[in-house]
């Protein structure tokens, strides 16, 4: 590790630092319009913030070092921890009375889109407040879109480098690709988010409630404004909408982008999305079913219900219409394995991702086939690309880095007393970024307000790795990566 | 499929059904010498199976076919099923008023060595029932070595194949070496069993208990004579006789051999057995030390207790000291969790295996390694042996299709109308032949008897494939099998 790469690592996190002050003038400003006295809040946290940024950019300033692969782990690291750090100083000193770790909790389920929450009594909450928590969570959507299209196929962590733009862009040089790209993205994001708001907006939402559920509907981060979340609105319509919404945003962006921007249909036909789709119509009409022939709910009603609550959980968006514990055991183990799966790649959604399970698939059918007939060659494929033997492995990393952290920290949650369901759900939730577990505490109409603040820790820990894909912070762990 | 290929399984599975009816006279013998009128159903029953096993193997008789990976995979098959049936039949016609799905549970979690039972008031049931269950789970830990040691490495299924023997051996001709082999192997079984009843006879058991105790004990199976398992002895001293016989039998068997018949130390020097014996003490002094601190336990009950419960679930044996569930939710977290781990390869234990997490291990290690520096070479090591692509792949396969079908079974146990604790470990229990799973019902003191028969034809099935290493009846599924 060398000074010159370090200091370029604090420059870049220091100049990150003064976009989130900036970005905090936001709810100032809301709560300026609301007549709140937390306008002052925002404002002193945005100046404080902003002032040691410039600081430390200003000492850090200097020539870039080579971009290596090496600063590339570090520098998604720091940003991500920054981030954490600077989203949590509002809550800190907010009137909610939240120690650190629950301030640092609700912050790192913002950034990472987890859309956890340890604040109870969300109608009594300050509008600067509510909008700092989707702000934070929206642009966390953008952090995480950025990170798999551009950061991590460089670092060969995500196989995410599958997802190449079309052949026809080759013509342009890669950061001039980059730029485009990137335009064409924020364009694409706002444009959705807008949509998302008008459409929550005219459906009969409040405006203040269309604007917050928008960012984090598209963020699929499932920040509400009430402590029973959707269930707050008692509309199917709106159930619809979102439903909608976050499905289109478990999609990846690259694909959305070759969509809207070029209209081009034949785009859809990335195998992740049809296996993605598959596994949400098998879910929510299995949900809908057996809370239709168990419980005697009225097919369409259940079938809204199921629709929603599931996309919700796939997607890793965490919103609740009501709770689907309840429909009975078959909706709680449903929910929890989904809790696991996620949406597309290169999406806002968390999870293992449908990307991983349409490789893992095929790589046990050639598994079979080859204990078969040993000699012949058969090859992986995603759709139409051969897999190779690299990004077959870095499946078969993640998925057992994730199980494995899965299991470490359910049990870390059994020691701090919590039952089997809680401490299971808890840290897969975390993981996937999904926002609910099961089980009273935990599940869909509770809270993480109840948590000391170790455990906390260790679920703020998980939403991280979940976020970062687990890989990226676990190369940290090897003495080698700190090695000159 | 050919007809020759198909005939000559069928002539094995026949062979195998006599020497099965040979082995029902042992429980009718025992009927007869404890004056039960049991003794007369499985002379029945013996006479019935022989019968229809002496005609089979008379009418499919003929040359053998050259031996193929496909004839294997299908024996394997057959036999275990064959094995299940036949091994059910004496329970289906007893007086337990048993239904043909009991019968069948019963059968194949004995064959299997899971050890899970349908049975409550075990001190009421005739000693020749008992005699049987013990036998089909002694004979299944024979069938269980057999095909880790000689089938799963030929048919690539296993990475067992790295457990050679060693290289001095290979002066001699393959078959000459099974045939050396598997009577050291049966030398080594029996002795390890007549230790073991000795052990368990001097230190307080009845003569009966120590007999279908030692068998269960080396089988890693855990059938025991009384609904409440070892608490009926209440004596440490053969909880301590019992881990020992339980950790000594999920050690390789490949490796016993060579350290008792040859006296060699050296021998114990393979990675798994550390690994195994590591996470086994360390499962055991936490969960000692968790019992002590949390519930005022004197250390060195709860250190017995816990090691002895430990070594029961990580041995896949499944006996029961006490409801280790009560000490608290960590113990059941670590139950939950330890039941997917399984003991060494090679062994009558089952679950996911040390060898299998040694080379995980590994794997992870060297891609974090390669995402750091991409272009250098890290080779995956097993101890001092290369683990290949194929080698890596077949752990990758297998660990997926594992918790593939953990999650799909679970799912299916919560439509059965199941709790979620319940659920998920039945099945996982089953999967990794362990036996008693999470929960009232079918904790460490409850039982399947109050389960339907839909749940124990998905239970028994999930033995099944945990037993035969899953691929081995996965690859069935493959329509190319299939085909001439």
């Amino acid at each position: 590790m060398n000074t010159n790469l370090l200091r370029s690592v604090v420059y870049i996190a220091a100049l990150c630092g003064l976009y989130l002050s900036t970005a905090m003038l936001i709810p100032a400003m809301v709560d300026l319009y609301y007549g709140e006295r937390d306008w002052a809040l925002f404002a002193i946290c945005a100046a404080m913030v902003g002032a040691i940024s410039l600081m430390a950019s200003m000492a850090t300033r200097g020539p870039p070092p080579a971009f290596s692969k090496r600063m590339g782990f570090l520098l998604v690291n720091v940003l991500w921890a920054v981030f954490s750090l600077v989203g949590a100083i509002p809550f800190y000193f907010s009137d909610l009375e939240l120690t650190f770790a629950q301030s640092l909790f609700e912050a790192i389920s913002g950034i990472t889109t987890t859309g956890s929450t340890v604040i109870s009594n969300l109608h009594q909450v300050s509008p600067g407040i509510l909008m700092w928590r989707a702000l934070l969570a929206w642009l966390g959507g953008i952090g995480i879109v950025a990170l798999g299209l551009f950061v991590l196929p460089f670092l060969r962590v995500g196989g995410v480098s599958f997802f190449k733009m079309e052949s026809s862009d080759t013509g342009e040089k890669p950061f001039a690709r980059i730029a485009t790209f990137t335009r064409a993205f924020m364009a694409v994001y706002v444009a959705i988010t807008l949509a998302c708001i008008i459409s929550y907006d005219v459906t009969g939402m409040g405006h203040f409630d269309a604007i917050v559920h928008g960012f984090t509907t598209v963020a699929t981060a499932g920040f509400g404004n009430y402590d029973n979340s959707f269930a707050a609105f008692d509309s199917h319509a709106l159930l619809w909408v979102s439903t909608f919404f976050m499905t289109v945003c478990s999609l990846p962006f690259s694909i959305l982008i070759v969509l809207l921007v070029r209209g081009r249909l034949d785009a859809l036909r990335d195998p992740q999305i049809f296996v993605f789709l598959a596994y949400l119509c098998t879910f929510a009409i299995l949900g809908g079913l057996y809370n239709h022939v168990r419980n005697g709910i009225e097919l369409p009603v259940a079938l809204t219900h199921s629709f929603f609550n599931f996309a919700s959980i796939l997607s890793t968006t965490g919103y609740a219409s009501e709770d689907y514990t309840l429909w009975g055991p078959f909706a709680v183990a449903a929910a929890f394995f989904a809790t696991f799966m996620g949406g597309c790649s290169g999406s806002t959604a968390g999870g293992i991702k449908a990307y991983r399970f349409v490789i893992l698939f095929n790589i046990i059918v050639t598994g079979l086939k080859k204990l078969i007939y040993p000699n012949a060659v058969y090859s992986v494929r995603y759709g139409n690309q051969n897999v190779d033997a690299d990004a077959q492995r870095a499946v078969f990393l993640f998925i057992s880095a994730y199980i494995f952290i899965w299991a470490i920290g359910s049990m870390g949650m059994a020691l701090a007393g919590y039952d089997f369901a809680t401490a299971t759900s808890s840290v897969i939730t975390a993981l996937s970024n999904v926002g609910p577990g099961i089980g009273p505490l935990i599940g869909p109409v509770g809270n993480f307000a109840m948590m000391n603040d170790p455990e906390l820790y260790i679920l703020s820990l998980a939403m991280l790795l979940g976020r970062l894909e687990v890989l990226t912070v676990l190369v940290l762990l090897v003495p080698m990566f700190w090695r000159s």
